[in-house]
């Protein structure tokens, strides 16, 4: 038998998927791009989270819930959007209590409402493990959405936040996803490729180099990290869910001199894009170049 | 701790629900409605399944595959709508083979072909046993959305086909949902309720009752059968997915009269909708009638 990938099994599901005039990206990207009307599109994604690959049995029900929700709503964020209505499937183990089951809703629900999110729908069956479903659209205006392919030579590459450590601080049951954050950029610089940190910066990043057929140098002592978290951390340990983006470099010029003040957030520039394809390279202090492998955490 | 039933949770659920005035039809029946533009609503669904629930081990992956979207293509032709888009996550076992996978993806992916549905997202992950869930997107003119409330006293009670036994013979994995029948329906018929037999006709039936607060009379020797299941597994097996849908006398007359001919289906009237409400009523071949419970399969 052969071991699988996530990334091969995603490869698969794209063999089979339709082939609508109406879709306007499919499967690889952070959601699905739909034709809504003539001002907008509607964005369409999904996340699974297991009990024991995603949380740990103990973790607090609520931050499950919230959790569970905060993934999605960060796809909608990466494409730079605002999400809409969701819908909740939840396989629950024998002799888990009502109230359990209510404080995963209330976390989830906490979280819809910051983001302006109506659940509308749902399923719920018997499982051994905690299971939990979402899946959430959303809708962006057709000039401000940003995909994972448009990186060219010369960009520059940011992120929304430290990197690192998100497994072992319990930040990957708490994040915020950055909706406001995609927000502010779409409207006032337009990136030219978005996604959300879930595998790490070097597989995330990779997936962006593939996207665009381009490559990239990224600045190691200019990567902000969490506490307790080294560069290392930062490149491989997924779950983020900052915004990883890129700008042309006179965008990025004005986003580091008045977005800050502008927007309250912050915009860190980590490195630049390149023109050789799907090669990432760190750059340390004194200046020497490394080349690393584009690859992150995987799940499987 | 509680015992928890599926009814509980989605009324758990109910209380965490947003209440966007674009929600036309929240948690509460096959699928949510939402506001599309001036013609069509849109329709938004979820299900999961299981394996040691749902399906066992052993079952086919190709029907595996198919039973996943079936369910949720079930769900849309419920409200009178055509499917569009879905997105599939799958939770996958250590060691499961990339060709098992693969025979998955190919049962969904026929499946999808057929009822013009565009896979168009997903999400892959680890878990102990095969789960799936897929949400389903679809459309529906605003003229032709039937809910589950609409059924009034006087209304004749149809489905769309033999219930019964689908567990036991593997039908529950290979059934085609009755997005045709329903379409027929919608645009020569209007049915004042409908959904689909998920939990039996009797548990089924009941959430007609209750959400029209209306009764029922079902005329034993009227329910047809599947080969090998009798009136009481028709009651009580579910996984039918056969369409359960009332109209008015009259146009019941009209549907009986030509509506066969004109569409190649089979309708068959079972009984009628009465004043008291959530009583549930069967009239045995000599007439006389005994008060059951409204009440179905729990997958719980």
């Amino acid at each position: 038998m052969k071991k699988l990938s996530e990334f091969q099994l995603i490869d698969q599901l794209k063999r089979f998927q339709g082939r609508s005039p109406r879709v306007i990206k499919g499967i690889g990207d952070d959601a699905a791009v739909l034709e809504l009307d003539a001002r907008r599109y509607q964005l369409f994604t999904t996340d699974m989270i297991v009990e024991g690959v995603h949380f740990l049995k103990g973790a607090a029900p609520r931050a499950i819930g919230h959790k569970a929700l905060a993934c999605n709503i960060s796809d909608i964020a990466a494409m730079g959007g605002v999400p809409s209505f969701a819908v909740v499937s939840i396989g629950i183990p024998r002799g888990l209590s009502a109230g359990y089951v209510q404080r995963i809703y209330a976390g989830m629900s906490a979280l819809a409402k910051k983001f302006g999110v109506s659940i509308v729908g749902g399923d719920t069956v018997k499982s051994d493990r905690l299971v939990i479903n979402i899946a959430l659209l959303g809708e962006v205006e057709k000039k401000h959405l940003v995909l994972r392919s448009g990186a060219r030579p010369g960009d520059r590459i940011f992120v929304t936040g430290p990197l690192g450590g998100s497994l072992k601080s319990g930040r990957h049951l708490a994040f915020i996803p950055r909706v406001r954050e995609a927000r502010f950029l779409v409207k006032n610089f337009k990136p030219t490729s978005m996604l959300d940190i879930s595998d790490g910066l070097a597989g995330d990043l990779g997936h962006i180099l593939k996207a665009g057929n381009v490559g990239a140098v990224i600045d190691a002592d200019r990567v902000p990290l969490n506490q307790g978290a080294d560069f290392a951390a930062a490149l491989a340990d997924g779950e983020d869910f900052e915004l990883l983006f890129s700008l042309p470099s006179e965008k990025a010029r004005k986003l580091i001199q008045c977005g800050h003040q502008r927007s309250g957030f912050r915009f860190c520039e980590i490195g630049e894009i390149i023109g050789s394809p799907k090669k990432l390279f760190v750059r340390d202090v004194d200046g020497r170049r490394r080349m690393i492998e584009p690859k992150g955490f995987t799940h499987f």
